[in-house]
């Protein structure tokens, strides 16, 4: 059954300065350039400012500055992408709840399984796991021996939580994300491996997302632990004992090392490398592909990739830099003659 | 049963021209260094041409360049590798074609399944998925809620479709990719971050090839779209409303971030990272582990990757990095004295 | 049951020289700041040696050259790290040996269990593929026509080996690790992919760890071959024909690329690139994110990562970067007209 709102409606649900005929009937969100009669659009960045003459949209969510140009009813907020992202949530129809444990699961006897949540098909649940209400564990999961999963958590499919991990209230866990095993530690012993026993377990606090096939090692001995409302994408790396405050987000591919700790509301940016035993303050940005060596103190931005460039100029240049310290040097020498 | 051709049968079937006897029989593929009798090999990389006078092969399929140094029967083309795929697809017994539902697989009643197709052992079929003649859906693959495979098309083991996504004919998928999961989409609220609904799909065309592990994540508003015959490695993410043209290749590793659109027929190596909301243009080739900040408008080769060095001269090196600008205005300075 | 030993007892079995009461009762391990009695803590980083003074553990593992600061009883060794590696072993319960086949796993008649492994509910065993004694198969796994798992290994959960791959004994597969799927082979014709079968398998020797979510993909004529003692961490990528070296070490997201060889007792840290067809020799260490673009012949230590800066540094100097030909023939230029 499509939901549908008038434009007043959704002001009063979600927040924003209405404008124009409140009455306008809306029943989904699109894309300004493509929007239909019956559609609410957003307008969050300038480069899209030129649509919103020719949009066939019926009312758009848009910042006081570009209110001039605006011809259609309208949602007025410092904020669009956020009022955007509030509206399409009233906006789509609830998945439906689903409850109980489907034919095809395998839960121990000595889980604890609540009569509101929902176990799908091939799903396994180990001994001592606890699975709370409202939470839901998609087709093919694996909770291990006592992992918990709290309120209203959603594992979507193929999450795998190893033995003990908790998972908080209202987490969303993609397919793939394997929560919990065991962190990347050997002792080397005359140039062979010994396995370092890994003790800790993973703490996820409330409203964290963690994308698709992203992995969170288990500690050593005390726990990795993810802060309430963190979000992850996909595939993302998280060794051992790292720590990762409220409210930061990373995105793709990055991976983090070590007993590593990151603050609170942090961003940082797809395929950064951050090294083991360091500090990142809070409010710190990181570009993409950097490499952080080093604690960072300050919040701020930091960059570590190289520009790229054609074929040709790149290596010209790539060379020279194997030679710089000696260009350098012979900088100073000339320097140094001119003073004389 | 093995499957055994003369050399005449093979270039009939395969292409090639034909030199020395037609009746060799020829009953599987080798390198050119471990070929025993019975066997073809092929020579495409010059490195290996010492290797022609003492293989044990019995033919071999190379360049007209070879033919010269070349004593045994041979095919004769000017893409030997090419040719070698070939020859060694006709070579290779097809794997038996299976059809049916595995007992252990859970098809949900409402779920559409060919006569034609098989389900494997664990895999779970939900409400409203097509799963078309000659598909295959191996063991513990999830086909969420109305998604959909074409025709021919074979999910190895461990895939997961997302609800809605549409999978091309003739398609490749290897174990533990994911396709569909939720856009990395989140709008800050004064420090808090807030889930912005992902309401697109996942479209794949035909003849394309999903490495282990990959994932790709379903629109925002619209659809991710991978062109036909498009062919990705183990462990890429695709961000959500990318777009990648025909015919385009990305090796290992690489990560495209939100709303990239990248051309047909481009070559991307492994570990390289690609910015949102960039456009790079059709028969572009990117080194590995460059990061692609602007979006590219000629065709050609573009590169970002520092050479390696040891870690002494590195180290000289790039501390020197972190004065360049300074050294540059000392070098521009000293011109200006000499000029006076 | 708690595990619990007196000091002496610990140094008995697991090496380390006894100073003070060797009666010390010990019944687990902690960090040397949170250690409560009852457990045994180690120093091996000297950044953590202000806490000999106020830790609350009853013993502590560490070298000689910390036993003057030392006043609780002690074991002293030149490795403390690898000795507390032991002692954690030793004080860890083993995980209960389980056996049989569980409900909802899926075993081929003609594949061969050992009595004595387990096979964990919703795993999937195929035609021909063969558990040896005291090996375990997770929950979810699936194991592929012709695969074998050698004595005493493990396979956590949600691990695919596709068809006819062999693991050694004692391997730690940790989940979502994907073995043998094909690797990336394709030849160009005339701007449309072919695929290139990939008839080689993998071949993983003893004492092997590989982390959640890592990729080790089929040779394609000849097999990929991973030595014993190899350690993987998470999300790393091995491309067709790699051959690894027994005990070398690798760490997250690295990538190999196709038919490159690496040494025995290297050190690979994170996010490393290795481009194909190249060979490392043994006791190679190389630093994270080092792109390797080139064969290494002499042991040491490699680099190829930039350091990170501020924004505003780093863009200053990364402008620079794309004139530093040009930056080098003035140079060359000024030191020629000073000459003069």
């Amino acid at each position: 059954m499509p939901v549908e709102y008038t434009l007043a409606e959704l002001a009063r649900r979600c927040g924003g300065e209405l404008r124009g005929n409140g009455d306008t009937h809306i029943r989904g969100v699109a894309t300004i350039q493509r929007a239909a009669a019956g559609s609410i659009t957003f307008l969050a960045n300038p480069h899209y400012r030129r649509y919103l003459y020719e949009t066939h949209a019926s009312a758009v969510i848009l910042a006081p500055v570009d209110v001039q140009a605006c011809r259609i009813p309208a949602l007025i907020t410092s904020n669009p992408y956020l009022l955007y992202a509030r509206v399409a949530t009233v906006l789509t129809p609830a998945a439906p709840v689903r409850k109980g444990v489907a034919a095809g699961a395998s839960v121990h006897p000595a889980a604890r399984v609540s009569v509101d949540a929902w176990i799908g098909p091939g799903a396994v649940v180990e001994e001592g796991a606890v699975i709370a209400g409202g939470a839901s564990v998609g087709p093919n999961c694996v909770i291990m021996a006592n992992a918990r999963v709290a309120e209203h958590s959603c594992l979507v499919a193929g999450v795998t939580l190893c033995h003990g991990v908790h998972v908080g209230k209202r987490a969303l866990l993609h397919p793939g994300a394997v929560i919990g095993a065991d962190g990347f530690g050997i002792a080397n012993d005359d140039g062979v491996w010994f396995k370092v026993p890994q003790l800790g377990s993973v703490v996820i606090g409330d409203d964290v997302e963690v994308g698709a096939n992203t992995t969170i090692d288990r500690g050593a001995l005390e726990d990795t632990v993810i802060g309430s409302g963190v979000k992850l994408d996909n595939q993302i790396q998280v060794g051992h004992n790292v720590r990762i405050g409220e409210h930061t987000a990373i995105a793709g591919c990055t991976a983090i090392a070590g007993s590593a700790t990151i603050g609170r509301r942090c961003m940082i940016a797809g395929g950064v490398g951050i090294t083991g035993h360091i500090e990142i303050c809070d409010d710190v940005t990181i570009t993409a592909m950097t490499l952080v060596t080093h604690s960072i103190h300050e919040p701020g931005v930091y960059c570590g990739s190289m520009p790229m460039d054609t074929a040709a100029r790149w290596r010209k240049n790539s060379v020279r830099f194997r030679q710089l310290d000696m260009l350098a040097r012979r900088l100073a020498f000339l320097e140094k003659k001119l003073k004389d």
